[in-house]
């Protein structure tokens, strides 16, 4: 098996479709990158590439259509061996069924995104082994179809269908999903002089438990701010106006509910703002937390976050990054 | 009085600045023009000009600091005169106390606009009248201290602040209002080759009855929804796509509540996407309807939801008008 230390150049063309056909034999591995959901302004919907850690998944075409685990290592090792409860395999079960394959798909799972870190774990997992297992395929998807199956695998870590940390982690970039089904996944051109802290706090928080957290429904007024937010957001964007996308990256119906469940959060926000943040919010459920800042300020905006969650006795690790940088790639 | 029957060019240049400080005499007459709300993707937040009908306001300048009704005629004239309760009116009593003037203004309004017809109606007269008392000041405000002032008329009429008629009504195009306070409007570059198709039938919806319809509260599932349509929109303008326009032009959370207000309206919406359109919703609370279309289906769509409305006996008349196109300006 191919482990190299380093991704290498992304396997996405600049059309964003997939060049995953192109592999030898019977065996491919896939670095799968971590990924920011929700990105305040997008619950469920927006998720953004934060490459400082990924899973690496190795799948090798076997006789039978079916799917075994050969191993599961690295930072998480006590994930579900069932099939079916396993986002790196519950996928290529219905890939397999789907397109009445006779063969099937050994996949072996070195793990290096912590799982219930809030960066996209149980996405990478769910995209390296879709991403892997299409290019041993005789005729390999397009990238949408390979996006159907990543979330299946995704879907068991959560509950249901979830594409803000498998698009980004699929695409790479920064990404809206408009639908799962038919897939429509938009990259949005964030200015490159933008760049992405990320800040991992050594706590948890089960997803489950953070949508649990949101009441079930919201007042008007607040989806009212969070639609003018995302599209002003999304005009920044295509404007590479950086003040405009600063004023518009809040979250109005989510982070309220969830906050608390990341211990020092609230002064973690405030001290990336003081330092010159664009906007700080959680990533995805939590614990880790994200800003985007610009590029003469990341630095300062990283040092801020780490010293907040260190004044709250909070141990952290912290890493600045581009956003527009691939997604899952043959390695 | 000058009352010139069709509207001159725009008196906002290309930067969206308004060109109002140049009038002569202790007098200014303003066009609004009618205007769609919500847009379908962006409720309170996006509305778009729809430039087939028009409120003409003349502003007289007067000693006193106070302000008069000198007149109402046109298509409404059984709106309030108490001041405090009058769309054109409300506002200017503000600017007045704000900028502490020795001086005032009389009001004679033309409704060209009718009320209760989802047309905006009630924000034309609001932008109208500040845009024209605007003009008369010694020193006139930007068009962002006008806006604020047309949004206090216009919340005379809706019971709160609602900017997605005002908006586009005094910046004119297709316009996105991330904030009112402070003032934070976004124009949308809808492609040249999307016309707007607006039809009105002749009946009556009020604004606080259809705000009334809507539930106190909406599920997460919906709001997940209208956020990813309404950022795929803003995409869709930006990248000239009107195939995702097309795909992202629909309404979650207003339209389901609100659609059973206007008789006809699910066949006259049928009708519309049958002949082609891109999208079809109500005009803000209605009964008016809206399409949007490329122009080379614009009449199949416009006649399509005519006949439909003609199906349910309800008389209607319609346009096909440009998107991009100015709004309120001195005549």
């Amino acid at each position: 098996m191919s482990r190299s230390p380093s991704p290498p150049a992304s396997s996405l063309n600049s059309s964003g479709t997939s060049e995953v056909c192109s592999v030898d034999g019977d065996e491919a591995t896939v670095y799968a990158p971590s990924s920011i959901g929700n990105v305040a302004v997008g619950y469920d919907v927006l998720g953004c590439i934060a490459d400082v850690a990924g899973d690496r998944v190795t799948v090798r075409r076997i006789d039978e259509p079916t799917v075994r685990i050969a191993g599961i290592e690295g930072t998480v090792t006590d994930l579900p061996t069932a099939l079916e409860q396993n986002t790196a395999t519950a996928g290529l079960l219905r890939m397999i069924d789907d397109l009445g394959l006779d063969f099937g798909f050994e996949v072996y799972l070195q793990k290096g995104i912590p799982l219930g870190s809030g960066m996209g774990g149980s996405a990478a997992s769910a995209v390296g082994s879709a991403v892997a297992a299409n290019a041993l395929l005789d005729d390999p998807l397009s990238i949408d179809r390979v996006f159907a199956y990543a979330l299946i695998g995704e879907a068991v870590a959560s509950g249901a269908i979830h594409p803000d940390n498998v698009a980004p982690c699929l695409y790479g970039g920064v990404v809206l999903t408009r639908s799962v089904d038919p897939p429509d996944v938009i990259h949005l051109p964030v200015p490159e002089t933008v760049r992405c802290v990320l800040v991992h706090p050594d706590r948890t928080v089960a997803t489950r438990d953070a949508r649990a957290r949101l009441p079930e429904r919201l007042p008007y007024d607040d989806i009212v701010q969070q639609t003018a937010h995302i599209a002003a957001f999304v005009a920044g964007c295509y404007r590479g106006d950086v003040d405009l996308i600063g004023r518009s990256l809040r979250d109005f119906i989510v982070e309220p509910y969830r906050a608390e469940l990341v211990p020092g959060f609230s002064s973690v926000k405030r001290a990336a703002i003081q330092a010159g943040a664009l906007g700080c919010s959680l990533s995805g459920a939590g614990p880790a937390c994200f800003a985007w800042a610009r590029a003469g300020d990341a630095d300062d905006v990283r040092t801020a976050m780490l010293d907040a969650f260190g004044d709250q006795d909070v141990p952290a690790e912290a890493w600045v990054v581009k956003t527009q940088t691939p997604g899952a790639r043959l390695v």
